[in-house]
């Protein structure tokens, strides 16, 4: 089979044996934006044509192709899921050649009734963490997500705006002139932006605080966006502690990113793992073997 | 006298009588970020020339015009601080036809050794709070203050990045895709914001669910900007709480966004007041009345 994770920014192509082993992996910055109406099943043919020609009867598909951006806008599956309720409610699309169906995202709603949803991540979830008990997992990025899992099903998440956060703060605020955007990761200065999320006076607070210490030339500019990394990550971190997390918090994701969220969670003292990679492969795989 | 009260993007002048009374005030968008190195004197000849003409013989200035942009950079005098401390660390600048001196910022630190610095507020506290006991003032803006008042002096503040961040935020991430950014003030939403910030989960947190929100279409494009303002605000005025405050917190600004604090206040059930008008004039009358 063939297994595609479709961002909005990447397309990622598995070709997967019957016993789930990745045979093949492409990657392209097709991401669900670039696409013109229409032009999903010829973006198909061209990233695994050749798959299909040679054999791959069936393409499963998750993330945000399944969006209203996308190729068809699926229906959000609500909380508690699991991967037979995604099988379950995947949905075919029209495409000669092959068998083609997109995974919907997961809907939930907090204790005060605010929805949050999420496109692809759930398939990862469900490939990496399948069979765990209880158990967190954590996916960073531009919209985090954190999510409760048990009994193969994930129960609910949370998301919060990190990333984006981050890149709107630092290139649009004072906050940047005081920065070297072009310096690599500084460790001293995630960990004091860390170690700044865990005191009082809240995050609009500690972000003025940055640009009151590099005025006391208290920081430099090598140091400051790391250091804003820490405080953005921390605070993250800490609301999802606050919510309640089963530790070990299994992390999924580009390895520096998940690196930089471990480093946060050691300070705050919660145990950690990072996911087999492909955990996108694992859980289309999986929704695959439950399909009807 | 003369007391120019001179920001980063605006100048405002004051002519007062002996007793302090306002005898004119003008207002010009020649903040300091706008004046050419060296055009600090003209600029003063071109706003009050005409004052001084008439017999002015003192330009008492507060703001930015003290900062490494400005005329002079004046050190910031450390918290607790006096308008007795603040006359004496006024520093004089060359100037034909009259005396020019221009007032210090403040600076401090919080508990934790952060450091904090203000520039011109200083002058608005003692004007608009001098004579008050223990009280709280809060100045919203870009970067809100929030200072503590106790026997004369300011004891202490903390700063908010709230006004930049919710331009950067509205104007540079997704929450600004689903914001009718020409809305007028939306009274409903503001008040949905605030009570948000109320509950659990954090700011990055709740900065997604307007994103999601908006995905099911449970709050209008003429809401969602009042509602990520009513939510940022929230946000400061819970930490501000947190760290303590003596009611009431007496507002001092611009009357539509006192006006949103004061709801906000509201809802977080603690008094309040506006301060008098023209804050930065009657500051400046007294720090005059202190000068050796």
């Amino acid at each position: 089979m063939i297994g595609i994770d479709w961002g909005t920014t990447r397309l990622r192509a598995y070709r997967l044996a019957p016993d789930g082993a990745v045979l093949a992996r492409r990657e392209t910055p097709r991401g669900v934006l670039g696409i013109e109406p229409g032009g999903f099943p010829d973006t198909v043919r061209a990233t695994v044509g050749d798959w299909i020609a040679e054999g791959e009867s069936l393409v499963l598909i998750c993330g945000m192709a399944g969006s209203r951006l996308g190729w068809v806008d699926t229906p959000y599956l609500p909380c508690p899921a699991s991967l037979d309720g995604l099988a379950a409610a995947a949905v075919a699309v029209p495409f000669d050649g092959a068998v083609v169906r997109i995974v919907p995202g997961l809907s939930c709603r907090d204790r005060h009734g605010v929805p949050e949803v999420m496109r692809g991540e759930e398939t990862q979830m469900l490939g990496a963490a399948l069979g765990e008990d209880a158990t967190t997992i954590c996916l960073p990025g531009s919209h985090s997500k954190w999510a409760s899992m048990a009994g193969g099903e994930v129960t609910g998440f949370t998301t919060h705006l990190t990333g984006e956060a981050f890149a709107a703060l630092s290139g649009h605020t004072i906050l940047g002139r005081m920065m070297d955007a072009a310096a690599p990761h500084h460790p001293g200065g995630f960990a004091r932006g860390v170690a700044r999320a865990r005191q009082g006076g809240g995050l609009l607070h500690h972000l003025f605080g940055l640009r009151a210490t590099s005025l006391f030339n208290e920081i430099g500019e090598a140091e400051a966006a790391s250091f804003l990394s820490g405080l953005l990550i921390g605070h993250e971190v800490a609301a999802a502690l606050e919510e309640g997390v089963a530790p070990p918090v299994i992390l999924i994701g580009a390895e520096m990113l998940t690196a930089h969220y471990g480093t946060a969670l050691d300070a705050f003292g919660v145990p950690h793992r990072s996911a087999a990679p492909d955990a996108a492969a694992q859980g289309l795989y999986r929704i695959a073997q439950r399909l009807a």
